[in-house]
């Protein structure tokens, strides 16, 4: 199968589990099933997911049973993004080409929508664990996603990007923030998968260099983005971070440098796939594909 | 040992586990672990975990294992009122008797040290079912604890509370709010401590319907302290409901009658304990000791 097929053929599948994941109820806090869904279901890249199955499928075929982890992945991402929309926060009136989750609900109903999804990974995390006999892998494979949106990981970074963001001054601080905040949960969306799929020490070691390559060259790609893309294609509003004072990528490199280490980033996340032979066909190609993308 | 000396035992073994949970590091992200102590560690009644090692001690007397589980639901209780606490949401500040999370460190962090708190809530959990041999009850326990807090249970109660609740026209429906809101996570705590000590389902049952008891019950007497009890004792501002124009079981019924019910209530709660003898006396107590605070 070529490499479009095979995504549009994980994305719909990917689709397809979380429009059934929270059925909207007519009971009376329905209000917070709908608000849940409209950022759930509102398209985006579900790269998250998309990354857990290609990991897992190194290993293994039967993608049914991972499903649950995959879009797990999805809502913790979707819940950052709520939160991080909000006035107090980054205070964006538009996500994905849409208004965000609170301009659309109201502050107190995007919250708790952010709480619910959060949440609701977990209990959907814990559902397929428990459907397991040998529960093992599944559960150290939680254990990973668990660990990588905490404040170790993805809020970590979130705080640091609010807080101690006007206090970085080299490349280094920049990218410490950004193996938190973007880079934590793309790292355990690979691992996870890998774990599920019964990767070995080695395996997961490879996958976990292609996984922090593959995680920085996303958020550089993103910076040069926020430059060169339009609010059409970003589905949000491009030149933000210079508008914003915001330090990036670019404060300290030039877009044409930002462009030479996503190309060589890539590279690096290739040959890190080179032990799994033609097995990892996808993820090399999904390598590619993010320093493609033009949103 | 009396109620009392067991209690303050159970609070001190409770502090002292929350007092290592969260280290504060000097890495960038220092300032969520401070935020989340913050709140985790301002006392309260502890009346979550408390609850969830009494119904546990029916059963077994190794602590030890099931304290993650325990400081999992108070971290679980506290992440949801500093989210309850924000501006967008009940704009209280104070609470416990100091500033509230958003007053003390803005809305931003207060907004992510709830959510730091409600991931590390469940990679404590996971963290201590990864270390059973054989985990199935403790996997068992945390899905409980999962689904009580999420859509269908505390966060569902909070947005009933916030947007249907000038529609509730009649006592049954403010118990299924008071059900879900305050009540999910109290039956959690229990039901989940008793799997954990390996209940078999007549005792799960009987627990039910005392955990049911007991929270509502607490929940009256909640409504009954906001109008008689004072700042000092409550450590937040009493009168708000009235001030606030909030539906609560005083508004159906007098004060005297809900006193009646709340004596009747626990009195329903100690009958469904008969199975467990001597050794549910502490629950008992506890039951008692609840309807008697004055906070």
């Amino acid at each position: 199968m070529d490499f479009n097929s095979w995504l549009t053929n994980k994305i719909n599948s990917i689709e397809e589990y979380l429009n059934n994941i929270i059925k909207e109820k007519s009971n009376p806090q329905g209000l917070i099933y709908e608000a849940m869904n409209y950022s759930l279901l509102s398209g985006g890249k579900r790269l998250r997911p998309v990354l857990l199955l290609a990991a897992y499928e190194l290993f293994n075929n039967n993608l049914e049973c991972v499903m649950p982890f995959a879009c797990s992945m999805e809502m913790i991402h979707t819940y950052s993004l709520i939160h991080d929309d909000l006035p107090a926060m980054d205070n964006d009136d538009y996500r994905r080409g849409r208004l965000s989750n609170h301009k659309k609900y109201g502050e107190a109903i995007a919250i708790l929508a952010g709480d619910g999804l959060l949440n609701k990974a977990f209990e959907t995390g814990l559902g397929a664990v428990l459907s397991y006999d040998d529960n093992k892998k599944a559960l150290k494979a939680l254990n990973v996603i668990a660990k990588s949106s905490g404040v170790n990981g993805m809020i970590g970074g979130q705080v640091v990007d609010m807080y101690v963001h006007n206090k970085i001054k080299s490349l280094e601080d920049l990218k410490y923030m950004y193996s938190l905040k973007t880079g934590a949960i793309i790292k355990s969306s690979i691992i996870a998968g890998a774990i599920l799929g019964g990767a070995d020490e080695v395996q997961l070691k490879s996958l976990e260099i292609y996984a922090g390559k593959i995680g920085l060259a996303f958020q550089i790609e993103d910076d040069i983005l926020d430059v060169t893309s339009t609010l059409e294609k970003l589905g949000k509003k491009t030149g933000s971070d210079i508008a914003n004072d915001k330090i990036t990528y670019l404060s300290f490199v030039s877009i044409e440098e930002a462009q030479r280490q996503v190309v060589q980033l890539t590279k690096e996340a290739t040959e890190a796939m080179s032990i799994f032979g033609d097995k990892a066909k996808y993820l090399i190609e999904l390598a590619d594909y993010l320093t493609k993308r033009d949103h």
